[in-house]
């Protein structure tokens, strides 16, 4: 089989760059290790960018999104010294769309069969050949036989434990790290959210956040320590929890109910360097993972996929390699400013287990200078709904 | 004796206490353990907030500064993508005025002569007592004799040595410090300054600031591992290791010269609280430390002596007991600010010995904020030129 771009990973991106690229005529085939319904069942990110929602657009994937997604202009701190809200319509004119990934996967596949994208699934031991060639091709196996795609460029799209970033050479590559020495235990609830966006909580209890799918799918999730096991926590014990770590006047009045879900995610940030080798690059968690806090993985994806979209689009239209060329390095730019803002969130939102009363302080003293100066009101603004593509 | 302020330490602080106290009838007697040569002898910070500017003016103590300071309406920050430029005029419409603390010490010392201050220098043991009751008082030795000084309230500007932190039991204040892994060594030269505003360079092989006191002074320093002996770094191997450091440009026709001061000083955060206990308030080093990353110092120790010298005003003019009472709280909230700003500029300019490769990229990302992100840059413009009182 030959096709124009090999995309490895049926996740949101490279169902996302699937779905741009078969809209201008590029031809694709996407790869994926899992079934659909495994990829449907993953429950992610749920905050979306207004630079994603109209990336979606472009993509023709906006219109369940435009009337069930949320949109928020603005969040909620709350510290000890009480609960402030970050205004992001008033310090940079910009919101947030509150959409599940899921629902963002499910509206892809849907879009991506309505115009017949080539996917396959369950495709064992996908693996990139020849990327630094003229002519890369892609093996893997299905039904017990080996099958090869002969293509232009291959899309890494497969998460961090993907083979695609493993494709390109220890010595050809950097990798940046950082891990928290914390998890989030988070539930999903059948329950209406406890405010009307978002509440980050810095609490000496540690860190909690009040977020949401939609009416009546709420999504809490509580700062516990990494090696924590989720079934040790009742749903009682959970609500009792997060209810302590939450402003009060929220506490009190919030609805509770059994979880729908309930898990541990470690927090991390990670960096690849670069984001291409020859014809193959690498998009989202198979290049970079950042903490949740800050709703930054799934929108820092969607970036990748937009440079790497245009920079094949030059290619094929005009011939033009300098998008294509110049992927990494662009990308990079923007991953890097999601990591400092991710990594700047979570160090001014939890606690840490070797944190002095001094670092502490300054945990406030950051805080405090969001309440007291807007133009650091408006630096927070801008990192949450986007920087510009 | 008996006077109605008993002021502990002559450095600027206590000065300038006295000074807008006498000017307003209060009464002071000023205790210094050291003489007046001796006081002005020690060389330090040199950047003066317009708050601060507008103390002294307030104090009658502006006029050599007006004259012969100079105003500086941004700074510059030199990193590995090249030098950038934050204007505090256009971000925050501010300034800051570099003239040296030694020439503001003459300065107040001349103008407390002029009105007949009450300085005792030279005083040993200087001791206050019964600080929690309604009649404090303060005993010192002098010439060989024990002295007493009766008073209604207890100004301890002494500095971080000083007795007067030590007078608030233990049980009674908390302290908060962070110690930095590295000193600054620093020289004063008769050379022109390197640029018309202070330039702040991060760079691999360490932090470097070019500062100057007047358009014959310049002051240079250079991150060096804390424990160096500054008799190890001839005058031309400073040169050599600042050139290293500056930007190109800068480094290329810098004036350099014979060194008139050169010395290493270790970086440290410190803050105790509360700043009072009774009738004794701590002012200034005796209450905080900065680190000289963004010239907090000397602009801190002047805000606390705004702070009391309204709560004393009231207190005396009306009876009004509110600004003595709050007088901790208050201080407290701007020197809380000007620690996150300190630390901020510290963490963000120098190099640590534990740092990671992803630490060292967030602190470049921290600086491509501040290129990028104009909020970035008006609050660290609002930071540098102070927060109003």
């Amino acid at each position: 089989m030959r096709t124009q771009v090999a995309i490895i990973g049926g996740g949101p991106s490279g169902l996302l760059l699937s779905q741009l690229l078969n809209r201008e005529g590029i031809e694709t085939v996407l790869l994926e290790r899992r079934s659909r319904d495994y990829v449907l069942s993953r429950i992610r990110a749920g905050v979306l960018e207004s630079g994603s929602v109209a990336l979606l657009h472009r993509a023709g994937v906006d219109k369940r999104l435009r009337s069930e997604g949320l949109p928020h202009d603005g969040c909620f701190l709350s510290t000890q010294a009480g609960m402030f809200h970050v205004s992001f319509r008033d310090m940079v004119n910009g919101q947030v769309t509150v959409y599940g990934q899921t629902e963002v996967t499910k509206d892809l596949y849907a879009a991506q069969d309505a115009i017949g994208a080539v996917h396959v699934h369950e495709a064992e031991d996908v693996t990139p050949h020849d990327v630094t060639g003229e002519k890369p091709y892609v093996t893997y196996r299905k039904d017990g036989k080996t099958r090869r795609i002969d293509c232009d460029w291959i899309a890494g799209c497969d998460g961090y434990h993907g083979v695609s970033r493993q494709t390109i050479p220890e010595s050809a590559r950097q990798e940046f790290e950082r891990v928290y020495p914390f998890g989030w235990l988070g539930i999903l609830s059948e329950t209406a959210p406890a405010a009307d966006e978002l509440i980050y909580a810095n609490h000496p209890r540690g860190f909690a956040l009040a977020s949401m799918r939609n009416a009546r799918l709420s999504r809490y999730y509580i700062q516990v320590p990494v090696d924590e096991d989720p079934r040790s926590w009742s749903d009682d014990a959970f609500w009792d929890e997060l209810r302590l770590r939450l402003p009060d006047e929220v506490a009190v009045s919030m609805e509770t109910g059994p979880s729908v879900e309930k898990s541990i995610a470690p927090l991390r940030s990670f960096v690849c360097e670069p984001m291409a080798h020859g014809r193959l690059f690498l998009l989202g968690d198979a290049a970079h993972i950042v903490p949740p806090t800050g709703a930054k993985g799934l929108n820092l994806a969607f970036g990748d996929v937009h440079y790497l979209f245009e920079a094949l689009r030059r290619w094929y239209r005009d011939g033009d390699a300098e998008g294509v060329e110049r992927y990494s390095e662009t990308a990079l730019m923007r991953v890097w400013a999601a990591m400092r803002f991710s990594w700047w969130m979570t160090s001014m939102l939890h606690r840490f287990p070797d944190q002095s009363e001094f670092d502490q302080r300054m945990q406030e003293s950051e805080l405090r200078q969001l309440i007291t100066i807007p133009s650091a009101r408006a630096t927070m603004a801008q990192n949450y709904v986007g920087l510009p593509y």
